[in-house]
């Protein structure tokens, strides 16, 4: 198969056969460059994440999922700015053009694509070590996207969701053992908030996904408002499975296990009373776990009132070992 | 240096200690994603490339160049649809955070796109090994943009500076040899035509940049536009250095050995008395080489009437080895 053969396949595979690209795209896939219109009436939100295999995923990944993942690692971003997905281009990088590899691939992409809305509009493909680049565009009301730095004192921290399962996951997988079913689709198949980000327009102070973990991410929430917070660990939301757990190594993996794919927002305390309408419009749980200080620092307090400080800070891609 | 601390670098060594990020992007690096004002009389150029070492580039190549030549080949795709660069982002994958490595690759690619004005809007770093993906984006006024679907029969073929160059470069490279200074700064130093693709908007009924090669080039173009070429290849521009190679060689080189990174255009051929014009303008030496045909299908003629047929047909990325 040749790199161009390559990128029709992509191309149908994610779009559905029949798609021309979106009409807001001029000049799609086969030129230098796509060519789209931007509406006036938005900003055009842009994010771009790299997984490569040994790093971000094993080689065991089943590959549906890795094309599921890579592109929700994405969508997850745009929903933390509060974006409605527009395009993405995908920059895949593969020791072999291998079709059934690549039929995996697509069909796991393509499935969140077209439920998300988003298109595949260009891209690159070529020989090397496995890795995916997705650039993902979305478009936000200008002003109104959503970002690190209006959290301010008083405010609620809210979670979505359930912390720590994908985590839980991958440390059994590291140690040869078998996770729940939950907790690895919390780990493999992650889908991103799209929704609840865009609710959160206008409601939410400032807002992040949980990709290194809640202490890192709400970390940079905090540094970029210049604000602390104070967490309660007993209020953060987990499964029936991590209850089970020692307390110690269950706030471990929902504090700093990274992987969420969950937002992590800031409301004004005299909101509160809107979140279980937003949750329920949403069909996302939310919690509130803690509120906004003005200390500069974080703080993870135990149910005895005692401070828990987690292993690591969450995540960093030069100082670590593998990572899914 | 953690993750942070190098994207903190990467963005005040390629825009500048002092850059603020440009007024249209309204959020920078540090957030989930960047959030752009696209003026409303303008489309948007997207474009994306992969260098992956050990396959666009040996291990060998100074990394200033490297910097360099990362950010030029998308400049090419965008001075190739004829848009104004503006923003791009940045995907490195990197075996180990190594600063002297990253000081000499961003000043490469620091000085190229200060002097394109292109700024840098967001990207991710990562561990693994060597890999370059840029996602590179360019403002056009509407329907302005430059594709490859508008070549017509009778059309006069036109390309930009001179063919072949980084090509030998390359062969005497593998063979161990030593490449003039012309030639080497060629492969590794190619500057996107970034003036002439903006010149030609109004002109040019379509065209292409030069990465895989004349024939496979100007191929696309007589596939989108529905209709072939002839090429004579006496007329093929080319350096004093090329000029005394066998006949056949040259030509091989100059008709199919890529990484030129010139524009290959087509115009009508009542306006090639413009073209001088053109060329004065843009500093860019202009050669008309052929014309366009009904056939469908790209013929290159010898000077003694003869068809001359480049072996290969162009760069394949899963069917050949090293590339530049």
């Amino acid at each position: 198969m040749s790199e161009f053969d390559l990128i029709r396949r992509l191309h149908e595979r994610i779009n559905g056969v029949d798609a021309a690209v979106s009409s807001a795209c001029i000049v799609g896939i086969g030129d230098d460059g796509a060519v789209l219109d931007i509406p006036s009436d938005r900003q055009l939100v842009v994010t771009v994440d790299t997984l490569v295999e040994g790093v971000h995923f094993p080689s065991t990944t089943d590959v549906q999922r890795l094309g599921h993942k890579a592109l929700a690692v994405n969508l997850s971003d745009l929903a933390s700015m509060g974006a409605q997905p527009a395009w993405f281009f995908l920059a895949l990088t593969l020791p072999a053009p291998d079709l059934s590899w690549l039929d995996s691939f697509t069909q796991g992409m393509g499935d969140l694509a077209r439920s998300a809305g988003i298109v595949l509009a260009g891209g690159d493909t070529t020989a090397g070590p496995l890795s995916v680049t997705i650039t993902a565009m979305g478009l936000v009301e200008p002003g109104m996207a959503l970002t690190r730095d209006g959290a301010r004192n008083g405010d609620l921290v809210v979670v979505s969701g359930q912390l720590g399962d994908a985590a839980y996951a991958l440390e059994l997988l590291k140690a040869g053992g078998m996770p729940d079913y939950h907790s690895r689709a919390a780990l493999e198949n992650p889908e991103p908030r799209l929704k609840l980000g865009r609710r959160l327009r206008g409601l939410a102070t400032s807002c992040i996904d949980l990709s290194d973990g809640l202490v890192a991410d709400l970390g940079h929430i905090l540094k970029a408002s210049a604000v602390g917070a104070e967490i309660k660990l007993d209020l953060l939301p987990g499964s029936a499975g991590l209850a089970n757990l020692p307390e110690g190594q269950r706030w471990q993996l929902q504090a700093a296990g990274g992987d969420d794919y969950e937002l992590c927002f800031t409301i004004p305390a005299n909101r509160r009373n809107e979140l279980d309408r937003v949750a329920t419009e949403c069909g996302s749980p939310l919690s509130v776990i803690g509120e906004i200080t003005a200390s500069g620092e974080l703080v993870c307090l135990m149910d005895n009132g005692n401070v828990f400080v987690p292993q690591g800070r969450g995540y960093d891609h030069f100082n670590s070992g593998i990572r899914p």
